[in-house]
């Protein structure tokens, strides 16, 4: 039986959200759920994979390029995808709920790629302006959570059935 | 020397969007540029595809799926590409200029992908919360048009380098 | 109606199929159909796109890059796929029949994807290795041609539903 | 730091091949190396994972589909790709070493990627046109195994640096 996979989806640039997405792989490395990530050893991406780690969680990585040369230190499964912003698809796929946290063009396209496939996204950090868009397009399918700590409970009772 | 190449993506439920869609690849056509689509015979693909056709204009489709079974019949090219929606980022690096009418989950996966791709994209039947948002991950790249007619022009100028 | 699309895939690489390959872009632009390739400017893909265009041919190229810079001079549509080698599955899925001129890491993948999706590949400068090879694992698919011309009357043949 | 991963190919359906997929998964999981599937369950991908969850590993499958529909009971991280036969590619770039056991041409697909990317490419049960013929393609990278044994050892000793 596969493992629950939460996606953490978010901005390779510096930004506040790295400590959203710091405390956010923490809490899922504790709960017992693996990490995925577009893998690279920037912003959210390394932010939520340094948080796993370090509560001992398992972390996967699906990199945009063809080998691993831009991969976080703290990814346990380098996936290197050679198929830059295309991956995004599969990390969306590969994902049993998908947060994402702060906002940027690649962030929206995965937030779009999820709602078309009919994934839960719990949005943190996220713009009035994303928020207010993205309701428009797939309203059922979005949590707003205030921070990484109500994301993590969103998470937990997406898991567990009771919501 | 390749052809220039203009994307129109958009929803592939029925909408309003469609007499737009119809009416863009009439002109496209008509300029003689390449209209690219996301191949199905549905919606804004096959309504921009049968304008074109209207116009003697040349219609590529690029499909989600492994076959021609879902193709429009206005597709001269047919290309299927049996990944999904991992496809909409080949409909993005295969267009020159980016055109979305109406908006959808799909849709605004292009839109994101084709701003992290730094391509220029025209929204057409936009609705507000949609033109803020995207205003905010790509204002420099994004332009409004009033209708197909105004987005035709701003084509035409982004191809002329007048814009 | 889709327009039917002969794939031609061969090594990037000088070689003496390239007089073959040009040879078989010039017949299959000849008989109207369109020409796909890997859209490089080198070895068979190159020299294929010659030998349509030069016969008034309409040539496709699906690049492995996610621009255009690699494209062959040509090449009428340029779809640039941003997946490196993962492109080939996309080569052989636009294909209605595949050609495969001379042999390569590349080419031998095409063939295999080609046969794994039960089309029909014809086999030109082969090796003895190679159609030992593949008969093997798709002997009924496969028709070994001793020159482009033989190649061409196959692929005629095909389309016409003679064989 | 990434931890090390074998790719282990082969067809989906059933054959001899499965024994030692087996006993191939048994040692992989044994030297502590994650194993890397086309994650269905059926023939080599699934006798190779219960191989090594049977000897405690951990197990990675890259699945054609968009869902874990065909997914191995034995995979324990499940990557939906939806991409088809193109997440043969991901198959090969994701794997530091590649193993194919017995011979199909999704199979021959993926060795000749793996050719292609320049990466080594044990053979086991493969057959004698198999062998001869990718030996004209990429010889340095092909090491033929007499059996799952074999091969491991040969993996073992790629991975220490002293083949």
């Amino acid at each position: 039986m596969a493992r629950k996979i939460v996606g953490v989806m978010g901005p390779a640039s510096p930004g506040d959200w790295e400590e959203t997405a710091y405390r956010l792989g923490l809490l899922i490395g504790s709960l017992g759920y693996v990490l995925l990530t577009g893998g690279r050893g920037e912003g959210v991406m390394d932010a939520a994979s340094r948080g796993a780690k370090e509560s001992g969680g398992l972390v996967v990585g699906i990199l945009p390029g063809a080998n691993t040369d831009q991969c976080s230190q703290y990814v346990d499964i380098a996936i290197p995808s050679g198929m830059g912003s295309a991956r995004n698809n599969i990390n969306i796929l590969a994902s049993d709920i998908v947060v994402a946290v702060g906002m940027g063009a690649g962030t929206a396209s995965e937030i779009s790629l999820a709602l078309k496939a009919s994934k839960k996204v719990v949005l943190v950090d996220s713009s009035p302006e994303a928020i207010a868009f993205f309701k428009t397009i797939g309203e059922k399918h979005i949590y707003v959570a205030s921070d990484a700590d109500d994301a993590c409970n969103y998470i937990k009772s997406h898991f567990e059935g009771t919501v």
